[in-house]
């Protein structure tokens, strides 16, 4: 099934707002078998909508269309479509309730603009909205599927999931299976190269890699008709990843490092500190990010000084007057002083140049020291990072939640 | 003058990449002046691309193509656009001989493949590309301007700047000025609502806002052919704007209140450090995202725990049992002993719930409390945030910026 989207809003035509609403519906299509042919982009205009939706009813089987369905004046998705298709206008009454019960919990005044969004073309559907006003509109007609759906992304979303995409999978005998693979510790170019010859005789499964530093998702997608053929079919694939990328496949979904970290902390009932320099408290952050987390996240400290390291850490004068800040022997002190202080189950240090500038020829910019403290031994990695500041704190950020998953693994 | 913008590439049209340069293109052809009426996005298939090529042609003035310039098979752009002209290709020795030093400088052995890269219709000049090897591609043509980048987005970037949009500058008379007010500690619909009578007697200048958890930013855009008239019209507005606002206006770019924060303590040459409960890391990460920072921020501590609050902060057992961990007691504790603790000028504390469990009658999700010590004096406000546990964050870690920016000022 040929599918199209057309997303109406000038905040979109300006490069105002960024379009993430044709990025997810395309994907949902995408994933589930479906192709998407076009993604038109166009502003609150009647006449030039006109003209794009005309092209998309002829081409395509499915037209799926954002944006315009608000109260105010020019708000004529709906409009457009309709008097496109010769249906008149009627008030929903269901919907009209469901508004005036939305504002009287609010305390809100309705005006009549409001009332607009309750009126549905005669023969259409509407879709109940569950994130917010505007319902949206199912039209079937010359056998084309017209689905409009409010702009705004969490009332989308949350539409297409639960309206249109069960009645798009019920029209089509097709399965499509996805697994992912979320790898870590290994460079995302190095993944590549370790799957070229999958990825270069794909055809079913398809397989795409998704890069992000210090952290690479593979997805392998199969199609058919037959679940068990798929499922046989991708069981092959995975073994051949599992040989291939082994404990370094740290989660299976759209999980970051983090979040893995800590399920496995809270699922072992283990806890965590952190002593950051180099990346200034984004591993905490990271991590504190996790709903539930203080369960397991205990403390951290940002020591951006020598003075900071010093006297939060104990980390001795004379270390770093020796070897300086960024030293194994600096990282070494900092998580073993942070395991004294803390006394968690993992404690992990990061101390690096992430740049610009900072570096020498002796210690270059990218140049970062991960050390973990945990079960009474301390482990130390040096490594070697490349990119933007902001590259090199997130790859030693992902590098020391590596080690952290590698130790937790490793406690008794 | 009409322009749009068509991007090619299945990775766009799947979804597997979200397209940033849509968005790119529009916001600086918009913000010159330019109307951009059309965007489209489609796979790598000539015959889909023929069409909506010839759609462009016919209603655009201008007419920007990203994608499609590479050197493998399914790279057709410039051969389609080439064939709707009647054009044919010659080899462009310049870009050759510029592509043999890229690859010997890389000891990279070139196929055939890379040489049609060289390949300009005849009649039509070669963009040079600094950023990669694909050559893009300028055609004047049945008085439509066509110009051919390539997808990667900094090699579309710097093309388009560099060469694009000097060219279409040049052709209109048209000035375009914006104005840039940033706002912090005003929620997004109060400022909205401040200045909605602005907003909706629009015309020009016109006035868009955008809004992020604690911060928003007002753009105020002005057109005209005279640029004394429109400084003095944009002179009124930001007037205005000052009297609405005044010290809530942080800065006048597309800066975020950290790097507001980080410029005005390396201006004043003082110092900062954190101590974090709800927000863990949040402000410290996002000042040690900015380059030279470490001059400044000195140190942080992320106490998610009570017993960390008591260690690494000194605060009292007793203060946390008589009035708990999210209390205006212990921020003010926080932040004063993190005074102590790191002779900082400023010291900021956080503590709160950020949910989404974790809250009570008493204290629901979103109370927090924010402390600054600073000068001798201690500030302490209590807040409560509405929103995701991310949302409450960056809320809150925003809000603690807005103090540090205020006691950084008031600092003798």
């Amino acid at each position: 099934m040929n599918c199209e989207i057309i997303c109406v809003g000038t905040e979109l035509l300006t490069g105002d707002t960024l379009n993430t609403n044709s990025q997810y519906i395309a994907r949902e299509l995408s994933k589930n078998g479906f192709s998407v042919h076009f993604q038109t982009t166009l502003g609150d205009n009647p006449g030039r909508l006109k003209d794009v939706f005309e092209a998309a009813v002829k081409r395509s089987d499915v037209v799926v269309v954002t944006g315009g369905l608000g109260p105010t004046q020019d708000d004529l998705t709906k409009e457009t479509v309709a008097a496109f298709f010769g249906m008149s206008m009627q008030r929903d009454e269901a919907q009209v309730r469901k508004m005036k019960q939305h504002f009287d919990r609010r305390n809100y005044v309705m005006t009549d603009n409001n009332f607009r969004q309750c009126d549905i073309p005669v023969g259409a559907k509407a879709i109940n909205n569950t994130q917010g006003t505007a319902p949206g509109i199912h039209i079937e007609k010359n056998g084309v599927s017209v689905f409009l759906l409010p702009g705004p992304p969490s009332e989308m979303k949350a539409m297409f999931d639960l309206y249109v995409m069960p009645i798009l999978k019920n029209r089509t005998s097709q399965l499509v299976i996805s697994r992912y693979f979320n790898i870590c510790d290994f460079g995302e170019s190095m993944v590549e190269e370790m799957i070229l010859d999958l990825v270069n005789h794909q055809t079913n499964p398809t397989i795409a890699t998704y890069a992000k530093p210090g952290e690479v998702l593979v997805r392998i997608t199969a199609n058919g008709t037959d679940a068990a053929a798929i499922n046989g079919l991708l069981d092959k694939y995975s073994k051949e990843m599992d040989r291939r990328f082994g404990r370094h496949i740290f989660a299976h979904a759209q999980k970051t490092l983090a979040e893995t970290v800590g399920d496995l902390l809270l699922k072992k009932h283990r806890t965590m500190a952190t002593a950051e320099s180099c990346t200034g408290g984004l591993i905490a952050s990271q991590m504190t990010a996790i709903p539930g987390i203080s369960e397991a996240f205990k403390m951290g400290v940002v020591t951006y000084s020598n003075e900071a390291k010093m006297r939060l850490l104990d980390v001795q004068k004379k270390t770093l007057d020796r070897v300086g800040a960024v030293s194994e022997e600096t990282a070494r002190e900092m998580c073993e002083h942070l395991a004294t202080l803390s006394e968690c189950d993992v404690n992990v240090s990061v101390t690096g140049i992430a740049g610009p500038d900072g570096g020498s020829a002796e210690k270059p910019v990218g140049l970062v020291y991960v050390g973990v403290h945990a079960d009474g031994r301390t482990r130390i990695e040096k490594c070697k990072f490349a990119g933007s500041r902001q590259t090199i704190q997130k790859r030693s950020a992902n590098k020391a939640l590596c080690m952290v998953r590698e130790a937790i693994l490793n406690l008794q």
